[in-house]
C-alpha cells in the first residue's frame, strides 16, 4: 500500500534520516538548511577518500552534478558503490546535463548505476532520454508536458522514478504517473531550489518503502511549502528565508490536505 | 551613442543573458541569487573539462580569484579562450590580488588576457597598476580617490574598463571617467557583495555595446538597490535578503532617475 | 588577569583582526558573515599555494574539516606552519571526526599540531579523546556532560583549550572550566552555525592574551546573540538573518551583563 506525503513526513521527522549529499557549490547551504528544516540530517560527504564508507551508514545518497569535476565524480561513484552495498537508494540530479560533453558523459555513466529517483527539469529529461533535438527552446521555466513521454520511456528503460519539475511537476515510474501543483514563481529566482528539492527526495527515499511515493512526497512538500510562502513574500529574498520557516512548520496532516496531487492521464507507450 | 543603466537593465530583462561565473566558494550563492534577481541567468561552470566549451554559448564570462587554486585557474584560462573565440566579453575580479605571490602571479597572467572590465577595490587596483607601495594602509573601506590615477593608467595600458568600488565608485576606460554614488554601509558587512557585483557587470556586459556603459550600469543598479534597501535594514542580515527583493524590483526608468552618476573631472595623463 | 567577553569584543571591534578560515563548503558564507557582523575581517585562504604565506599576516587561523579533501588538508598543514612561524594561534573544528577513517586520521594529525582551541560537539570530543565506545548514541543535540571528563583530559594531554558546545556549553583548559548557557534551539537547524562559531573563536583568539578567555568570549557572544534572537524568530529561516543583525548589535557591556557564565565544578582528574 502506498504511503502518502504526510505519512512519509511523519516518519521522516520521527527517524531523522542521515542523508549524504554530493552536491554543487551553489547548493551546499540551501540543501543542508532545507533538509534540517524538513526534519532530516544532512551530511555533505563527497570526497572519494570517505564517500563510499560514509554511504554505508547513511539512509540515502543524493548526487548532483551542478559543478562537476573529476574529484566530485570519483566521490559520487565511490558513494554509489557504498549505497548499493548497504542496500540504500540514491537520487540523481543531472543539472544542465545537456550543456557540455563532460556533463553528457558524466550523466550517462551515472544513469547506468541505477538511481532510485532522477529529479530534473524538462530539458534535462529530454537530454537523458536522447531527445535533445526536441529540447531546443525548452528551459526550466517551461511546462513539463513536452517531457512527459520522454520521462515515461526513461523510467521504463532505467527502472528509475523520474520526477520532472516545473510550474507543474510530473512523477512517473513508467507505469504510474502523477501531477503535482502548487509552488511559487519565486522558487525559480532562488538559486539551487531544485537542488535542495533533490536533497529532500533523498530524505523521503530514506524512509519510504517505494521511491515513487518518496518522489511524490518530497515534491508535494516543496509545492505546499512554496504555495504557503508565496503570499508573504515580496521578492526572491524574502521568499528564501520564509520558505525555510514554512518547510519546518508544515504538519503531516496539513501536507496531505493541501497537496495538489492528481493522477496523470495514462498514455499508451 | 551610449546606453543608460535603465536601457541596459531593460535589455537584460528582455534577453536574460546566460552569464558564466567562475567565482569563489563564498560568493557562489549570493552571485547566483543577485543575477537571478536582476534578471540574468547564472551558470557556475568552472572546471577546465567544460569551461571553454560552455563559454562559447554564454553571453559573458566572469572570473573571480577569491579562493584561487590551480584547477580554478586552469578552468578560467580555458573559459577565457572560449569567450575570446566566441567574441564575448569577460570580467575580472582580482580579489586580494596584493595579498600573496600566488594571487599576484594569477592576476598578472589574467590581466594579460584582455578582460573587458576589471571590478575591484582601490587596493587591488593599486596592486594591478604596480603601485603597491602606495597601497599601505589602504583597504576596501577607503575612498577610491587614492586609486583614480592608477585606474586611469591601468585602463589605458590594458584597454580594460576599470571599475573601482568603495563608498563612491569610479569607472574609467582611460579617457572617460564617471563617479557613482549611493549604496549602503551594510553592503561591506555582507560577504561577497563585491563579487556579486562583478557577476552583474558580466550580465550588463552581455547586453551592452560598450563595456564602459556596462560597468556604469551594473554599478548604478547596485548603488540604487543598496540605497533603497538601506532604510528598511536593521543590520547586515536584514539588509541581505531585502537587497535581493529590491534588486528584483528596480524598474529601468526608476534606475535612470535615481542613479547618482557624475562625470569625473578630467585629469591630464 | 582574565579578559571578559565584553573586553574582548571591544578589542575585536577596535582592531578588526584578520581571521584566516580554512573551512567547509557549507560554512563558507555563514562564517564570513558572522565574522563581519561581529567586527572581524574574514579571509577564506585555503590553498597550499598561498595558505602558509597568508597565515603569517593573519591574526589567527581556523581549520574546519567538514568537507575534507587532500588539497584542503595540505592547505591546512601549510597554514598551521605559517601560524606557528608568526606566533599566531589556530583553532580546530574536527567536524564529524568520528565518522570515517579519513577524518580520524586527519584529526589525529591536526591535533598533533598544537591547536590553541578545539571547538566541537560532545561526540567529536569523545572521539578525539579515544573514547568512541562511550559515544554510541551521542550526537550534537545531547548535553555536554557526557564529554566533560574526556574534554578535561584532552585539554591536559594536548594543552589546547577544549570548547564543547551543546544546549549548554563547556570550556576547559584542563584546570579551569566554565559552563555557558543561553542560545536557541533554532541554532541547530541552521547549518554550519557551529562552524561559524569556530570562526568567531579565531577572531577572539586573535585579540586575547589567553585562549581560554577567547573561547569563553566567543561562546558567550554566540549564546547571548542566540538568546536575544530567539524570541523574534518564527523558524530557522527567520532566525538565520536576525541572528546576524543581533550579532552586529551586541554591545560589549551588554554582553558581559547578559552572558550566562558559571564556574564548572572541579572534578578530580
Amino acid at each position: 500500500m502506498s504511503q502518502s506525503p504526510g505519512d512519509l513526513l511523519e516518519k521522516l521527522r520521527a527517524e531523522t534520516p542521515l542523508v549524504q549529499c554530493i552536491t554543487n557549490h551553489v547548493a551546499m547551504s540551501i540543501t543542508a538548511n532545507a533538509l534540517l528544516a524538513a526534519g532530516a540530517s544532512p551530511a555533505m560527504v563527497a570526497d572519494a577518500e570517505e564517500a563510499g564508507e560514509f554511504a554505508e551508514i547513511a539512509g540515502a545518497l543524493t548526487v548532483n552534478i551542478g559543478t562537476p569535476s573529476r574529484p566530485l565524480l570519483e566521490g559520487a561513484h565511490a558513494a554509489i558503490d557504498g549505497a548499493h552495498s548497504a542496500g540504500r537508494p540514491w537520487v540523481f540530479d543531472p543539472v544542465a546535463c545537456q550543456a557540455t560533453a563532460f556533463r553528457r558523459r558524466a550523466s550517462n555513466d551515472l544513469m547506468a548505476l541505477k538511481p532510485a529517483i532522477v529529479r530534473a527539469n524538462a530539458l534535462e529529461i529530454l537530454a537523458l532520454a536522447g531527445e535533445t533535438n526536441r529540447g531546443q527552446g525548452v528551459d526550466g521555466r517551461d511546462g513539463v508536458d513536452v517531457a512527459e513521454m520522454a520521462a515515461r520511456r526513461l523510467a521504463r528503460d532505467t527502472r528509475a522514478v523520474i520526477a520532472v519539475t516545473a510550474r507543474e511537476d510530473y512523477v512517473t515510474d513508467g507505469t504510474r504517473a502523477m501531477r503535482i501543483g502548487g509552488g511559487s514563481h519565486w522558487m525559480s529566482l532562488n538559486s539551487a531550489m531544485g537542488c535542495a528539492l533533490t536533497g529532500l527526495c533523498g530524505a523521503f527515499a530514506a524512509v519510504a518503502d517505494d521511491p515513487f511515493d518518496a518522489a511524490v512526497g518530497a515534491l508535494a512538500l516543496f509545492s505546499v511549502a512554496g504555495a504557503r510562502t508565496h503570499d508573504g513574500a515580496g521578492g526572491p529574498g524574502s521568499f528564501g528565508w520564509r520558505f525555510m520557516d514554512t518547510l519546518h512548520g508544515v504538519m503531516p496532516a496539513v501536507l496531505d490536505y493541501e497537496a495538489e496531487i492528481a493522477d496523470a492521464e495514462t498514455i499508451a507507450a
